[in-house]
């Protein structure tokens, strides 16, 4: 099943990442949606910088990385010291999400196997595979998805919800369920703006962006029955790590009994419980400018974690490609 | 007591609203912290005009339509009809904060008692009397906040908290307490960021500024131990209607057992409940800018409501200058 028409143009493979002579093209969603511009990396090295400065974001980074494994494959051949420093480069840009370290960490294993004759070009065809494989699980999870979406719902979104999600509505459109989503700005990024609000307007489903403190609101007064993310990493205990403001729209949703439904991959067996983890803090200026421009005054104090940990409790379900974990 | 050196400076009277050559100057909340500007009002209905456009906002409002009345006081005398006209005009640019409807309902009911000589300034001594009385009952709430906030806490709050929650900081201040105020910046307008914010900085409180999805994360991570608003309406059942995002802040620490205080002039006793009261909705083009510069593409659709209604299962309690309601 082809899945790129049910898809934004944002998230197509050819505008996520692509190697063109040589030089790997990442689609940069830090200009979306006013400018649609690749930013150019050269090597693993700089692929790895253009996903720490969110160049690309969300599932981004787990394509940009294998195609990144690949322009290293066609610069130094099977050469496995290079390949593994790229890997380890690549995995260490990302700290919270734990999928594409797995993810790498599996690709060296068949490069291992592999021979060296036209090794550049069977690991381009190794990374196709596996991207077909990702879309393959995307559909499974939107198949999913799309089941617990009622007709005349309204479905909340934070951050960038990814594949799963603009799958799962799209399959709920063919199958004639009508919907309402409400996607969160999700600031200081604006990824909501940014990239969602934009993706949903752009395959024309019915949608309001909302500004992150606007969800309760919805919530109780009836308007959203369902909330719905993507994840940063997820455990079999059915812990969830997402971008910032997940827990407060989770633990609102719980309040009201509404249900909250996190899309993962797979899970992390490295951790039972997310109780504790330390969470990723970035630079604090990005919460004292808005897309660049100062919103407070130059002596005020910042903070800004970026990833929030929401416990079980709140999470109704983990919709994975293999199961929904309740 | 003198209040004015423990508020910072965009809450001075002069600051707010004060009439100088027959011309009502109303300190612009809009460009703050940027630029200390004065918006100049030259009758009541510009004054009105001036509340609607979000010229002043919070506890700004009723000061300047007070000042209003005395400009309207000064154009015409004791002319009650011109009197009635302008307090109709000024009540009715706020729809939900209803103190200064029923603020101008008793200056008008005193001005109908007063003689005609040398009306207007009898109706200046009267305001300023009135402002007195406010700062009176600012502080008498603000003891209340101070013996609220325990050495040592972190001290959330939402859209500009006005008098009372400054007073409450300086108060623990003097009597040695230690604290944190977390300040969320409060989209769309940004009154956090604006003007909260730099007041905690300009009176040296340790702050940070948050955006406005991290307040769970703050509070589960026992950050943040107590919640503290202005209000724009309370009432006897301790239902609270503040800015949008106090309804998920304050479910977020009821769920993490965190008290969530609202300070409140006095309750509004044409509501029993607030179950089901509709709040006003703004322009949606201000959720789709920010400061004025678009945060998405031109064809995304938005929703703007602007106030929360808080029941009374997340209100710790409410804090008027007469009691405290449980």
């Amino acid at each position: 099943m082809n899945i790129e028409k049910m898809l934004p143009s944002i998230l197509r493979h050819e505008n996520v990442a692509r190697i063109e002579d040589d030089v790997l093209l990442i689609g940069d969603r830090r200009k979306l949606p006013f400018r649609r511009e690749f930013y150019k990396a050269y090597d693993a090295s700089d692929a790895a910088c253009a996903i720490r400065m969110m160049v690309t974001q969300g599932g981004g980074p787990l394509e940009t990385a294998l195609q990144a494994m690949v322009l290293t494959a066609r610069k130094f051949g099977k050469n496995m010291d290079e390949l593994r420093k790229a890997g380890d480069m690549l995995a260490s840009a990302r700290k919270t999400n734990t999928t594409m370290k797995r993810e790498l960490a599996s690709l060296l294993d068949e490069f291992e196997t592999m021979g060296s004759r036209a090794f550049a070009d069977a690991a381009q065809e190794l990374v196709n595979s596996r991207l077909e494989e990702y879309d393959e699980k995307y559909l499974a999870m939107a198949e999913c998805g799309c089941r617990l979406i009622k007709d005349g719902d309204g479905i909340l979104t934070t951050c960038f919800p990814e594949h799963s999600f603009f799958l799962s509505l799209s399959l709920a459109r063919e199958a004639g369920k009508r919907f309402t989503v409400y996607a969160q700005e999700t600031r200081p990024y604006l990824q909501g703006a940014h990239l969602t609000a934009p993706s949903l307007a752009e395959l024309a489903f019915d949608h309001y962006l909302i500004t992150d403190n606007m969800a309760a609101f919805l919530i109780s007064s009836g308007k959203v029955n369902i909330y719905m993310t993507a994840s940063d990493l997820a455990t079999r205990r059915k812990w969830v790590i997402n971008k910032l403001g997940t827990l407060s729209s989770a633990i609102s949703c719980h309040a009201y009994g509404v249900p909250y439904y996190a899309f993962s991959m797979g899970f992390d067996d490295a951790y039972a419980t997310l109780s504790g983890k330390e969470v990723e803090f970035r630079d604090p200026q990005e919460v004292k400018e808005c897309q660049g421009i100062p919103v407070t005054g130059a002596d005020v104090m910042a903070l800004y974690p970026c990833f929030d940990v929401i416990p079980p409790e709140y999470v109704s379900a983990i919709v994975t490609p293999d199961e929904i974990l309740r």
